[in-house]
């Protein structure tokens, strides 16, 4: 298992309003600039916006099955979030590695998150390690994809 | 509204097994650490741990519903993953002040989950944009919940 900088994967997710509202329920985040339209509408955002963290989420769903791949564990991830997402945006994670040190199997990854006008909504970096991954040979094929 | 340093807020959360299958489905991690008992055995954990990202959401729950509150823009979060969550796991997540910048409405906050042993799971830093909390004379009781 080797990583070489530069290699990249990317997944794409529409942010419905039933996700925003089982992401509210599970988590307890119930913030009303989520949840509540008429109050969101008081806000600079003038309607509904998504959890950052639900979008952030999409950037652990590529790095556990695409890069570095289903087994991977996380010890880190910074995020800014640079622009709202809104109800039914089309948002595009990807990650793109930055160094592997392959003596200690930690790998370090960009990680940006994009609507579908193209705008950045979210940058980071992640750090993860590989030495759990699922070995290729006996993967199970669900699991990754 | 203003915020001093170290005044801190906290919430305490059970991770069970049903939250981290929706939270699978709604983000599409489908990582089988999180998932795969099968897979898990096999890991360092040898069980199948939370979502690194589940367990950073009750971080965003304590910002969207305490302090700094309803309408509170998450601006950057930063997260280490100190040891594993995993299913049962009963976890508190606090946030404490570190400063606020009140000419531009910008808070800083120290954030921490620990699980039911005290062990500290997770550490970071949050910024917040506190300009469009809901006013407590005019908030809806159930949003601040």
């Amino acid at each position: 298992m080797y990583f070489l900088e530069g290699q990249s994967a990317a997944m794409t997710r529409r942010v419905t309003a039933a996700d925003v509202e089982r992401f509210a329920e599970i988590t307890g985040d119930r913030n009303p600039i989520h949840l509540d339209p008429a109050f969101a509408a008081t806000t600079r955002f003038k309607r509904r916006i998504a959890h950052g963290l639900l979008t952030a989420s999409y950037v652990s769903a590529v790095l556990g099955s695409e890069l570095p791949g289903p087994g991977t564990i996380y010890l880190s991830q910074s995020l800014t979030f640079k622009a709202p997402v809104y109800i039914d945006d089309e948002i595009t994670a990807k990650v793109t590695v930055l160094k592997y040190r392959a003596d200690k199997q930690i790998l370090t990854l960009r990680t940006e998150c994009v609507n579908q006008d193209g705008v950045s909504v979210m940058e980071g970096q992640a750090v993860c390690l590989t030495s759990d991954l699922v070995a290729e040979e006996d993967g199970p094929a669900e699991a990754a994809s």
